[in-house]
């Protein structure tokens, strides 16, 4: 039986400001990735979000950012290895203690916005973060994009890795998503990203702007939970899954 | 043999900014407690900090503050005793993660500041950050002031404790110190500091201001690594220790 | 012509955090209190702030608070009159530089959260607030507790003040607001809060929680910008206004 | 009469951690840059900083940088024109709110760290800034790197700019500095700087690291206040150019 995971970031709320759709979104997920206070999140969120996901038998996953709470995390910046690797550190401690105080265990790590972005393009952030998660816990799995220098560190530093594919951004013939700032990048339609999706999982290939398939590994669909219709995309997702009798679970169970 | 410990706040930098002569004050110490990012220290000097301690043979503990780097942890704030049990799971995780990576294991935990002298009374607080403890791990000892609805906490909690008693700073008769906006509230001459901290470790009490003897249980000495005179006053108490043949070392070794 | 000032605090957003409805609320109120960045805001959500504001002729407004982001300024934190000084200076020049920027003047202060509540009750720190206040610009009106020690302090700087009235919340016969923790300190009834509303600004007087009328200075109200039913709410109040002919408009103009 | 300016960066301290000389070094120069709060510097320590520079007679200058305290602003950062153009309008507002209080007025602005070197090759952003000192304050002067977009920008806005050179930063045929990242980058000799300088102030010409002379424009001399040598440098610097008479002032008085 086929299977896939279908991740998503969530506790992304800040203090007194909410976001996402965390509680709607959570049946229908297998793993979700929470921030760890750098970019979102702040302790009792941490805390709020682990019960949730729990509860619902989630897999829990560390989001670590740049500590750039006013850019949510999503500008670059020039950090050195040395210095992600100890906030990879950091965050993924902080995530597993508030989790290990609710009785689970944190099962992977998927670096968010500019970290994951610079993660996949260039090798010596890469192989900090690689090298933080397996002093963390070399059981744990580093979730990247799906081809990147993230997921080839990953795997040169003995962890197992999850290829990460987007169900709403459309691909280049190089298998790199197509620049937000290009024409077409985004996909709106749930019928045209279900079709996308389907094929990544069930054909490990992707149709992409120009009309050509390219090979892609697809273990991990990315969701997102916030915007006006998240929650109607992702019962899509789920239910098109449902239908095909493909397996929704978290990766390594 | 009689045996003492010698603890002191450490990894108190933040980013560009020095504080503190952690690296001429950890020879002379059998505790670091480090701080972790809250109210100072961020995830880098963590690393540096738990790597100077491990060259050291001093026990690493987590020192967890309130969320005010601007006020150095010192200003209290109404923090909900939930709120303080996430903030204080989050602060040792994060230390627990960095200090595996380099080996080594997080043995105590000491709250800082406000935080420190809020859960000195205000059990509620107290119990909040024993349970935090607890669930980190059981084996932590819990640092507190000597006589304090912290130390009461972590024993009822479970927890091995361990009394703090400070050498530059005098007693009242009920056992508590005298507060800084006293006169007659600091030690600043270091042969007074050594004549309390060896009546405090052999005799188990304190002469107050007063003059009266209390009883006090004195199982850790908090030194200051900070100001002008700190590494002399601390190389003191250190020579005194020796001459008398008190074995320095961490609890629970 | 009976004449009021409705006033809301506007700009409470944070980087990729929205919050309230600031772009349906600003039609039906007269002045915007302005986050300034320590609770709340950032310097570009001041901008857009400011700008929608001066588009609706509303009077810009100063709504320092205490710099605790994770807290949204409600939390009490021991801070002292003369850093409270500083941080309301540095708070309003900001503001009065990114208005002055968009071609308008800031018109008046008022303090958020907790540091509105200390400010009520501590003369020293009310104190600290009014000489920043005068020290900015003495034509700027400080907003306060109606017969709160903040209004007392503005009035002995020479400051014209405001005094600030509730329209969701009940009175004691002291003239002091129900505490949120005791039953009844709201009024979720729009109706009653209308009724409320008339009362204080027609004849200067509340029916307090205890049935008994006491004299209480309305000169502004607060309407709340979050919360499910604050538009209707507020567009209540503005109809009410309108019917009774009282005019609404900022004061000092 | 030949005239020079002596800057210097002041005011980085923040909370509780104390950084550079600002009482030994203002005394030796003409104008001080005072951090703004967000990669240094808090609101007392900016009251506290204005008050020695008034006390001295040095003039006060914005010194606004990217909101990265853990990177001390020295971080490149991913910002938008848009948003640099907000966060530098509310760092100079604050500060001339600061100074205001203290009788004083702000005289220049001169950007911080990553942004100083951003702004010195990216137009947009050098635009950005100087469109911000223009709304706080036209008569406000521009300090940015000798020949830099920064002052072509600052030029096309309109604004008095200062073109700025370092006493202990050698120099490239081209006229730019040469990066720290090479052999040769600094002069560590107090000499070497004072002969450097001189040339510079009074030929308007450097003699760049490979022995030729370029032409560059002195107006302002850029000295360090941290570091171990950092007053006895400033104090050389002040000697030689008292002995050769070259009036040390601040421009545009």
């Amino acid at each position: 039986m086929m299977q896939i995971d279908l991740n998503c970031d969530m506790g992304e709320s800040y203090g007194a400001w909410p976001m996402g759709n965390d509680a709607a979104i959570m049946p229908f997920i297998t793993s979700a990735n929470i921030a760890c206070g750098f970019h979102a999140g702040d302790p009792a969120i941490m805390q709020g979000t682990v019960r949730l996901a729990a509860s619902f038998g989630v897999a829990i996953g560390a989001h670590p950012g740049y500590p750039d709470l006013q850019g949510f995390g999503r500008r670059n910046m020039q950090v050195s290895p040395a210095e992600v690797y100890t906030m990879v550190l950091y965050q993924i401690g902080a995530l597993q203690a508030i989790a290990r105080a609710e009785g689970v265990a944190v099962k992977h790590v998927k670096p968010h916005g500019a970290l994951y972005n610079a993660a996949a393009k260039d090798r010596a952030l890469a192989d900090a973060i690689a090298q933080a998660v397996v002093k963390c816990d070399p059981q744990l799995l580093l979730y990247g994009l799906s081809g990147s220098q993230l997921i080839a560190a990953g795997a040169a530093a003995g962890l197992r890795t999850c290829s990460e594919v987007f169900a709403d951004r459309t691909y280049q013939p190089d298998g790199s998503l197509t620049p937000r700032s290009q024409p077409g990048a985004l996909i709106e339609n749930v019928e045209d990203a279900v079709l996308q999706v389907m094929q990544m999982v069930e054909k490990q290939s992707v149709k992409c702007l120009s009309g050509e398939a390219v090979a892609i590994r697809a273990e991990t669909i990315c969701l997102h939970g916030d915007g006006a219709h998240a929650v109607e995309f992702v019962r899509h997702i789920f239910s098109a899954f449902k239908e095909k009798r493909i397996e929704m679970r978290a990766p390594g169970r």
